[in-house]
């Protein structure tokens, strides 16, 4: 399958990616390294913090959330980063157990106004819980290379939205 | 030391954090399980990208931030964590080999309308090179519980900013 290029995205397509399940043991590790707050680290002190349990920390989600965009969505496509971020909202709490999906939707597209070669997709992303309610949502707008004269389209008529 | 609550914030509050060396194990290993790109994962494979050479993910050098600031700041205050997130800016890339610091500078405080023991506190917070110059900026707003009718300050008078 050709990877996708800047000319391939366009405003209102919808991209479901992977399922997983988040267990108690990666949320420990990711916290013990990166963000060691009670709440994320040990069950027993987190029973006592505004969300009464063991929760992931937010930029475990946002890892989880990206690492399944990159399996199934970002990996396939001519992708060259993203200079900044807009906004996250974290709207419900990741807890052990849950099994999440990701979701990309397309908002915008613009070319680069310097760089002929490159062009800006600005992504809704969401993490989802099992029940498709949003536990997590950013907006993203990183750079993808553009379709080469000549080159074959990476998406088929139709195909765009739900791989 | 008693614990910073939100009372002791202020505008105009530097707090800087840490000092680290960031390796290039560390950069792969976050990235083979969160952020699988060949920038982020391979030095050959790095050189023929935008960057030219193996650079840290974006979510890596927020994470590496983070927990600067929670080892010498939020683990020592009445953190309650983040709603959400304004806006995250990567200003260069963060190669192998740098060592970074973190700082947090208050840019205002408000007291919750629905929560009379909760307030929140906006920062910018930037991770720094070795030369003091923003690898990553980012605008984040957390809770922190307010102090207790009666209870010590957490921050000695012109000890607030630089710990």
């Amino acid at each position: 399958m050709p990877r996708r290029h800047w000319e391939d995205f366009s405003p209102g397509q919808i991209t479901d990616c992977g399922s997983r399940l988040v267990t108690r043991e990666e949320i420990i590790a990711f916290a013990a390294e990166y963000d060691p707050q009670p709440m994320h680290l040990d069950e027993q002190a987190a029973r006592g913090t505004l969300l009464g349990g063991l929760v992931a920390s937010g930029w475990h989600s946002i890892g989880i959330l990206m690492r399944m965009l990159s399996d199934d969505f970002i990996g396939r496509s001519n992708f060259l980063g993203s200079p900044g971020l807009d906004e996250v909202k974290w709207l419900a709490p990741l807890r052990p157990g849950e099994r999440v999906s990701a979701r990309a939707t397309v908002l915008e597209t613009r070319a680069s106004r310097s760089r002929p070669d490159v062009g800006f997709v600005t992504f809704r992303l969401e993490l989802l819980d099992a029940a498709g309610k949003p536990l997590l949502a950013m907006v993203l707008s990183p750079m993808f290379g553009r379709r080469p004269a000549g080159a074959a389209s990476g998406a088929g008529q139709g195909a765009a939205g739900r791989p």
